[in-house]
């Protein structure tokens, strides 16, 4: 995408997927111009088009900064312990990673249908690796003869919609902390994958 | 709210709900106009206000009668049996409910942050109700000591996190029937709570 080069575009660029990541989560992408955008950044509307060639484009890029990130903390996981500690691990930074971003999981969620058909692929893709990574961390479970599963697939879904559900009770200050949330959902998911 | 009496309204006033349902949950709340659902309908705009007051109105009907209907099936249940019996009835219960609904489960969630303030609180305490009636079941269990949680309304949400996720993968006609994936989430939800 153009982008300007310079540290005038260095600061406003990431000002301004802020200030859409804020607004798309607060009105919805349909709701929001570039004008608007522009407006809470502070710039004109015509300045916004150096830092992205359209709105289409920062939603995408939210989303896909989101996955990537999302992807890279995932495979920093230890990979070489047993799958009930993998799983474990897994548990509590799903819920760390998301409780810590809540507009970008909403925008996630909220707006894939406004994605276009290219872009929602490109997000689909990433999303099948993320699970990808779950399930392979039930079948070495299941080889390991801790885990029985009936669909490994469909048990990576169950887990996977569990854990979001973080998202739309957790408030942070209330009264449990993000660890005691994880050792109530482990014990979820511990049992819930058992052989 | 306003509807004139008659069989003429009698036959309109849920195709009005009808195409709002659809309009809303392919488009989004904010994208569709009484204009555009009076089109679809085959009415004229003006028109449409014989039948609701305005869209909030629409969309807040469609999602309080949405899960007024979720609890009266869900209070149809079984309530004599022992807790394990129960929580299945529910889980196979809550799959084919949300399943056969698509339209209203979409919107049920993406919609919510366009009620107005007084109506988001008759739509929360409705869902309220229906994890108490989970709830219930899950202390039964407790009682009963088949069950051991370290939160029943935690494990309530992750429950219905957890079944809520099918909708997002199950369509009707692929490889498992629905009677499949409710063996399969059964086998999950029965362990993730068991003592």
């Amino acid at each position: 995408m153009a982008r300007t080069a310079g540290s005038h575009s260095d600061i406003t660029g990431p000002r301004v997927r802020a200030a859409a990541l804020r607004l798309f989560a607060r009105h919805g992408f349909a709701a929001v111009s570039m004008r608007r955008i522009a407006g809470e950044v502070g710039v004109q509307a015509g300045a916004l088009y150096n830092y992205t060639p359209d709105k289409q484009t920062l939603l995408f890029e939210l989303m896909q900064t989101h996955m990537e990130d999302l992807l890279a903390d995932f495979a920093r996981l230890e990979s070489g312990a047993d799958a009930l500690a993998r799983l474990e691990a897994f548990t509590r930074f799903h819920i760390d990673f998301h409780s810590s971003r809540p507009d970008e999981v909403f925008i996630a969620y909220m707006e894939l249908r406004n994605l276009t058909p290219e872009n929602f692929a490109v997000i689909e893709s990433l999303r099948g690796a993320y699970e990808d990574g779950v399930t392979a961390i039930l079948r070495q479970g299941q080889a390991e003869g801790t885990f029985a599963l009936p669909d490994a697939r469909i048990a990576t879904r169950a887990v996977i919609a569990m854990l979001n559900g973080v998202n739309t009770w957790f408030r942070a200050g209330g009264p449990l902390t993000l660890g005691q949330v994880g050792d109530i959902y482990w014990d979820m998911v511990r049992k819930a994958v058992s052989a």
